[in-house]
C-alpha cells in the first residue's frame, strides 16, 4: 500500500513512528506492508517512489523543522495539492490541523484525493462541515473515506457503532471532550473553581492557550455531527447543533450535584435534536468517566444501553486509529 | 438466506420473534431476507422449504410445547442431525442449552453443519470446550462459525475486540457474569449476606435453582476461554483456567472494601494466566459496573484501556446477537 501523508504535526509524526516501530508486526500479523511515498508539511514535501526511510524523515523533521529540507529527497516547492494529484499512491492520510470555520486546507486535500480515486484516511474534524457530500464523492469514485480517529482517538467508537447492526440505535449521548472532562473532574475532586481548573489543565497540556474549541463545546459538537452522520444516518452539520459549554459552571453547582450522587459532565446527545450542554450524570452511570477519559452510550432498541469508554485523545492513540483505518481499507481491497 | 434453527427455548423464540417483528426493517435497511426453513426442538422438527410462518410456529410452540405438533408441517420423528444433514440451508442457528461437561448436543450439531458446508451461528457456550478445532473445521469447509452472543449477549464484545486491529491487546479483564454481579451489588448496596442476596437473585430470575455455573465462576471461565481463543489467539480450554467463585465472600469484606472506595467483583482476566476470582475494583474504574451489567476492559499497547459495558444477558439481547452474526455472514457473502 502506497501512502501520501499530508500534515506532519504530533499526529502525523506519531503515525510514522508507529509504522516504524511495528513494521514487522504488521507484515507478520496482517501481511500489511505500508510504504509512505510522500510526506507534505507546511514548507514543502519529501518524495521517494519506493518508500521513504521513516527514521531519516523523522530526524530531518526534528532537526530542520520541515521534511522538505532533506538534501536528497526534499522538494521545498511542491504543494500538497500537487503531490496528491501527481504522486502515484493508494491512500491519502490527511492530518493537518482542524479548522471548523472554513474546513481548509483539509477539505481541498480530501476532495482532490477522492477525485483522483485515492482512498482517504483522516483524523481531521473539519470533515464535519460537509460529511454527507464527502461520503458521496468517495462512493462516486469507488474509494473509501475513513475517519475513525475523529471521535474517540484510539477508541473505536464509530466502528463499534457499525457493529450494532441487527439492532437499532435509538439515541446516543457522550462525554466526547477530554479537556472539559478534566476541568470538571478537577473542580469536583479538588474543589477548584473553573478558572483555576482551566489553568491547571493548560499547565498540564490538556487545554490549549485559547481553550474556546473545547471549553465552549465546539469540539464536542463537531464529534456529535460526525457520529450523527456516520452512525445514525442523519444529514446534519454544525449549524444543527444547539451548543453551550462549561464556562458558566460554578463550583457550588458541582459540589451540590456531587453530594446528591451526580457529577456534572459536558454531554453531547443525539435524540430528536442534537444538543451539547452540561448534564448531571449519576456517578454509577458508565458514562460518568473521570479526568481526560471519554465515553459514549448507545441506546439500542433491543440490547439497551451499551457504553464504550477510554482515552479519547493523544498523538499515539490517534495515530493508531489511522493504522486501523488503513488495515480496513486493505482488507476491503482483498475481499473485492 | 435459508436458516435451520436447532433449539427453541428462550433464546430461540426471542430470535424468531425479532425476525418476525423486524422483517420489513431488515429487508429495507440491509436487503436481508432470512427464511427459517426448519426448526428442531426436543420433540421433533417443523419444516417448510419456502420458509416457515413464524407467528404460526410460535403459537404451536406455546400451545403444544413442541413445534413438531404442527398438523401440517410438523415432523415428530426427525432428529436435529438428520435435519442439519438433509435440509437445504445456508446457516445453522444452534441455541440448545450449554453443557460444559460434554458439550453435547451442541458439539455434534455444529460439527455436522460445518462438515455439510453450512455456516453456523451459535450462542452456545459449549464451544469453549473445543473452539480451536471448531474454527479449523469451519475454515477447512469454507464456511463461517460465529458466536458473538456467547460473551456479553447483545453487547458486541468479540466484534469490538476485532476492531482493535492496528494496536495490540496486551491483556483483558471482565465482569462477565450478571448473576454474580447482581448478588455482589445487592450485598454492598442492601447490606445483605451472600445467602440472602442469592435467594433474592433467584426470586427475580437472575439466578437459577442450581446456581453453581454462575456462583462458582464456571460461566465466567467459559466466556474467558472464548475471549482468549478468539480475541487473543490463545489456544486454551476450560482446564487452563484457575477458577474460584463468590461463595466465600463475606458481607464484612464487601462493606470494608466499599468504605475504602472499592467494590468486590468477580473478575475474569487474561494475562500470562487465565484467572477467575474476586477482586477489589475501584468504584470509579469503568469496569466497576452494577447489578446485572457486564463490562470488559481491553488493555492496548498504544490506546491504553478501552472498556465496553452493557447488559450481558437476556433472551432478546442474545437473540439480537444472532441477527448481527447472520448479517455479518451475509455481508461477507456479498463481498466474496
Amino acid at each position: 500500500m502506497r501512502i501520501i501523508l499530508v500534515g506532519c504535526g504530533v499526529v502525523g509524526r506519531s503515525f510514522l513512528s508507529l509504522l516504524l516501530k511495528n513494521k514487522d508486526y504488521f507484515v507478520h500479523s496482517y501481511g500489511f506492508n505500508p510504504r509512505v511515498v510522500a510526506i507534505v508539511d507546511r514548507d514543502g514535501a519529501i518524495l521517494h517512489s519506493r518508500g521513504l526511510d521513516l527514521s531519516r524523515v523523522l530526524k530531518v523533521k526534528e532537526e530542520r523543522r520541515t521534511v522538505s529540507a532533506d538534501p536528497e529527497y526534499g522538494r521545498p516547492n511542491l504543494s500538497a495539492l500537487e503531490v496528491i494529484r501527481d504522486v502515484e499512491a493508494d491512500v491519502l492520510v490527511e492530518v493537518t490541523p482542524t479548522n471548523v470555520k472554513t474546513g481548509e486546507p483539509a477539505m481541498s486535500h480530501i476532495k482532490e484525493a477522492l477525485k483522483n480515486k485515492k482512498h482517504v484516511v483522516t483524523t481531521n474534524k473539519s470533515i464535519a462541515l460537509a460529511l454527507p457530500a464527502l461520503l458521496e464523492l468517495a462512493a462516486y469514485n469507488g474509494v473509501q473515506l475513513k475517519f475513525s480517529g475523529t471521535v474517540g482517538a484510539g477508541m473505536p467508537v464509530l466502528d463499534l457503532a457499525r457493529r450494532l447492526s441487527g439492532d437499532r440505535i435509538i439515541s446516543m449521548r457522550g462525554v466526547l471532550n477530554g479537556t472539559t472532562n478534566y476541568i470538571l473532574t478537577a473542580m469536583e475532586e479538588k474543589r477548584m473553581p473553573f478558572d483555576e481548573a482551566l489553568k491547571e489543565a493548560q499547565k498540564l497540556g490538556f487545554a490549549e492557550a485559547d481553550p474556546s474549541m473545547d471549553v465552549d463545546g465546539i469540539d464536542t459538537a463537531v464529534k456529535l455531527v460526525i457520529l450523527a452522520n456516520s452512525v445514525m444516518k442523519r444529514s446534519v452539520t454544525l449549524e444543527d447543533v444547539s451548543i453551550s459549554g462549561i464556562r458558566g459552571v460554578r463550583l457550588e453547582d458541582v459540589m451540590e450535584a456531587s453530594e446528591k450522587g451526580f457529577s456534572i459532565k459536558l454531554v453531547g446527545s443525539v435524540n430528536k435534536e442534537l444538543v451539547v450542554k452540561v448534564n448531571e450524570v449519576p456517578k454509577d452511570d458508565p458514562l460518568c468517566v473521570k479526568g481526560v477519559l471519554n465515553a459514549v452510550t448507545f441506546s439500542l432498541e433491543v440490547a439497551g444501553d451499551i457504553t464504550i469508554s477510554g482515552k479519547g485523545a493523544g498523538g499515539l492513540e490517534t495515530g493508531s486509529s489511522i493504522i486501523r483505518d488503513l488495515l480496513e481499507i486493505r482488507q476491503a481491497g482483498l475481499r473485492a
